[in-house]
């Protein structure tokens, strides 16, 4: 088959052309991901009520805290609560009547319009690993990371096809001082890329500059009416939401942004060992702090989060890709279907050191489980590495390749008179092949998804090239597409503007390490 | 949390046990997997009806070709067929009818009782590669498969605890003449596993002797009763059934012994490039080849078989764990349960040419892949490499350590009051934690699938431990399974009487090599 396949190439006289094509890197980015293939829903009717009546005696009984945050106290008090203390303890069905108001779908505004994207529905956007403080190379091995680094992985996702998203803090630039680090993530994102990204939520004051950047960017009334930032907001499972988190989530929702409310769960440890419990945890959580987004202010965007791993019992540490962890996942996709909320999960999960068969395993376990769950937000969808300790490059490029797969089988079956393909079949009949058929030549092209990393090549032809494994292919890929990247053209005023803010930002305060 | 858990091991002081429980080598074998979640459809009533009709159209206009094999010609004309030469066109709706004798489902008997597997239903039965002529490991590199690899092979499927089968040519043992390989590997099939194995399809004659070898294993009167092998039986894609398959077809049929009907298809070289069509000649092929198999015996046990991948049609090469490969697979699993026919297809399918990233993405995608499309019997579940040219020995126990990821998936989400966990709930409250909670004392052992291969050790331990990779790892675990194997009892008459069959047969015929 290879032979006959080398022949009609050496006839048609595209080789050259293919090959010229090839060697042109994309940077076209593909739309964000609309399914047209059902969800995967593994809890029967009477588990999900089960599961929503507990999460509701969770809230009632039980509740959660609001730490160090008396102002939430008194909004929680005014919507109806119970306050003791620290503790507030939600009336049934007052949660999931507060959440109501939030949107099933929302628009995420970028820099350039044809990247905006639609999260909700029956979308999927996909962005980068976020929070290594480490990254890792096949050269330079594992080391912490620095603003070069975070630049580095702006330009890769700005440069890959298959992500939609900039994301937010792709790694820790941990050579600048953490109180100033926002400023120059966000100027990278702005800057480097013009997919939509994430703003800061270490600290309200940073969540506010996050703002007032994208006031310069935008324009200070367009931010006002447009949600241009999607931000993590991690829920400090079990049932507890911190001062700084909500801080940002409080300044986030008064000006129109999107959070996306987040249990961050390690099973065993901040829940349960059983995904029932889990779940019962996860909706319980969430529907708190989707409330309260709402007390903020009515309407405000926000997503169902659900960061859900298991916990190996022998060493105690976080494991990746496993069964309980997808089952998590299905179920916390049906829940947040049933409250009519976007859904973020899923991610480019692994715990493995190296980006080897481990790590592959574990990712393509979880990418295929976020898909077919229903997710609406793929944070971490490309990178990830060791428990999320450490971004590494190629592996980066390894999961972004990947995602194109998930693009075509998204996209469904398409059933019209060219895909029946009935000519085809007749003019090839028994005991031909369908390589030379007038069906092949004009669908070839865009029938099948191609990798652009892996080797698709014969054995010899790979062992004189050097036996390269994926990794050693990736590392190459990565120094291609940051050698041939190119900035995405800035109106010079704004850029120039957005370089004094930030200037200006770091003159006003002494630099933290802490 | 590290530390955390690691003082909890300390006062609990079961670290001992569980290491020595680890230092074992489980030669436990798991029930088949019986699902317990839905099946993935992305193909709706509307669409499979299409399908349906285009494949009773491809049989009755375009027909099949039965090649060098005047008793099936005969036989199609009895039952209604319209003749012309080697082609046979069936009328609409005859193969569909002729197919509604084949049972759902059957039940194949293994030596060992315990380890007789149901195929059909909600059923998942797994078995490793089949077929390749060469092997590979880290250490001796890619080489042509000897009896020794086999031997290897078939020892490593009976201490894999998620390997419900033995297979049949786990690997080509090219150092036996041709004509007298299938003895040898029948041979040890029954004597060094005491799991489900496939009989011989490369010659009638080669099927007869694999169920006279069962008639010594099981008695004669037995094999005429059950179902003792489940052999592999292609169709040449496009639309052709050669007489050697059909002849081992005949044979197995005859003496009530399971055939997988399956279309060997690389989409775009022996099957039009869309999915829609692909699905549609292998309905129709199926079609063609299981009411053959009821021609030549009503009731023979048979099933619905689909091998397919698509093309790089930059190369030529065939592709694995490609999207269009699962959708075909998704849309076969509906039209199987449609037919009433247990469904065999995906596996352990990659490109790659080592067992690295590139092969396990590919080959997860395709394991979930087919849990998801409701596959009943998983053929290649292990140990394929290079698109089925090699088997590889770390990769059939990495393969085999994911099944057991399948195994867990599969068995849904329990819904009893202990995995509600509102007890724990209760007793962890906001900001505690769950690692010394009674429901987590009371159910961690079972509660989270544990891989045995992967690495989940901190960065620190794991780099001191060497930096190993998953092939370093797994090339430990395979010669710790083959140093630890232990020989399955079997009768010494019995054994005694396989030996002189074989002894007998091979005096019979001079050496043949090709």
């Amino acid at each position: 088959m290879t032979e006959a396949t080398a022949q009609r190439r050496g006839r048609s006289g595209g080789g050259a052309a293919r090959r010229a094509a090839r060697s042109v890197t994309s940077v076209e980015t593909a739309r964000f991901i609309t399914r047209n293939i059902p969800d995967m829903e593994i809890l029967n009717e009477e588990a999900l009520e089960i599961i929503e009546h507990n999460a509701e005696t969770v809230l009632e009984e039980i509740g959660v805290n609001f730490v160090n945050n008396p102002g939430a106290l008194a909004r929680w008090k005014e919507a109806g609560a119970e306050i003791e203390g620290e503790r507030v303890r939600i009336p049934r069905g007052l949660a999931r009547q507060l959440c109501s108001t939030a949107p099933s779908q929302f628009t995420q505004v970028a820099r350039n319009s044809a990247r905006n994207v639609e999260i909700g529905g029956r979308n999927l956007v996909l962005a980068p690993v976020y929070g290594p403080p480490f990254v890792h190379d096949a050269v330079g091995g594992r080391r912490y990371a620095t603003i070069e680094d975070f630049r580095n992985f702006v330009k890769l996702g700005q440069m890959s096809r298959w992500l939609h998203h900039s994301g937010g803090t792709v790694c820790e630039p941990t050579d600048v001082p953490v109180n100033k680090r926002h400023l120059d993530m966000l100027h990278a994102h702005m800057t480097l890329s013009d997919k939509p990204f994430m703003g800061s939520v270490t600290e309200p004051s940073r969540a506010q500059d996050s703002v007032d950047m994208c006031g310069v960017l935008f324009g200070k009334d367009f931010v006002q009416d447009n949600t241009v930032m999607t931000s993590l907001v991690n829920i400090n499972s079990p049932l507890t939401f911190d001062d700084t988190m909500m801080g940002a989530l409080e300044v986030y929702a008064a000006n129109n942004q999107a959070c996306i409310v987040s249990p961050f769960i390690v099973g065993g440890a901040m829940a349960p060992v059983s995904v029932a419990g889990t779940l019962t945890q996860v909706l319980a959580e969430v529907m708190a702090g989707v409330a309260y987004s709402q007390l903020v202010r009515k309407g405000a965007p926000v997503i169902f989060g659900a960061f859900v791993t298991s916990i190996d019992m022998n060493s105690g540490a976080p494991t990746f890709g496993t069964p309980e962890a997808s089952q998590i996942t299905y179920g916390a996709g049906q829940l947040a279907r049933r409250l009519g909320l976007p859904f973020r999960s899923a991610g480019s999960f692994c715990g493995s050191k190296l980006p080897d068969a481990q790590a592959a395993y574990e990712t393509a376990n979880t990418l295929n489980n976020g898909l077919y769950a229903g997710v609406n937000f793929m944070l971490h969808a490309c990178g990830w590495l060791e428990g999320g300790l450490v971004a590494s490059y190629e592996k980066f490029v390894m999961d972004a390749d990947q995602l194109g797969a998930l693009h075509k089988m998204a996209a469904g079956v398409a059933m019209d008179e060219n895909a029946q393909a009935m000519d085809a079949l007749r003019e090839v009949g028994p005991g031909g092949h369908y390589l030379g058929c007038a069906h092949t030549q004009a669908n070839f092209k865009e029938a099948f998804w191609r990798s652009e990393l892996l080797d698709y090549k014969p054995f010899e032809t790979w062992a004189e090239e050097g036996s390269r494994d994926t990794m050693v292919l990736a590392g190459a890929r990565v120094r291609k597409l940051l050698d041939t990247y190119e900035q995405p053209p800035l109106d010079p005023a704004i850029a120039e503007a957005l370089s004094a803010f930030v200037a200006e930002k770091k003159a006003a305060q002494p630099d933290s390490f802490t």
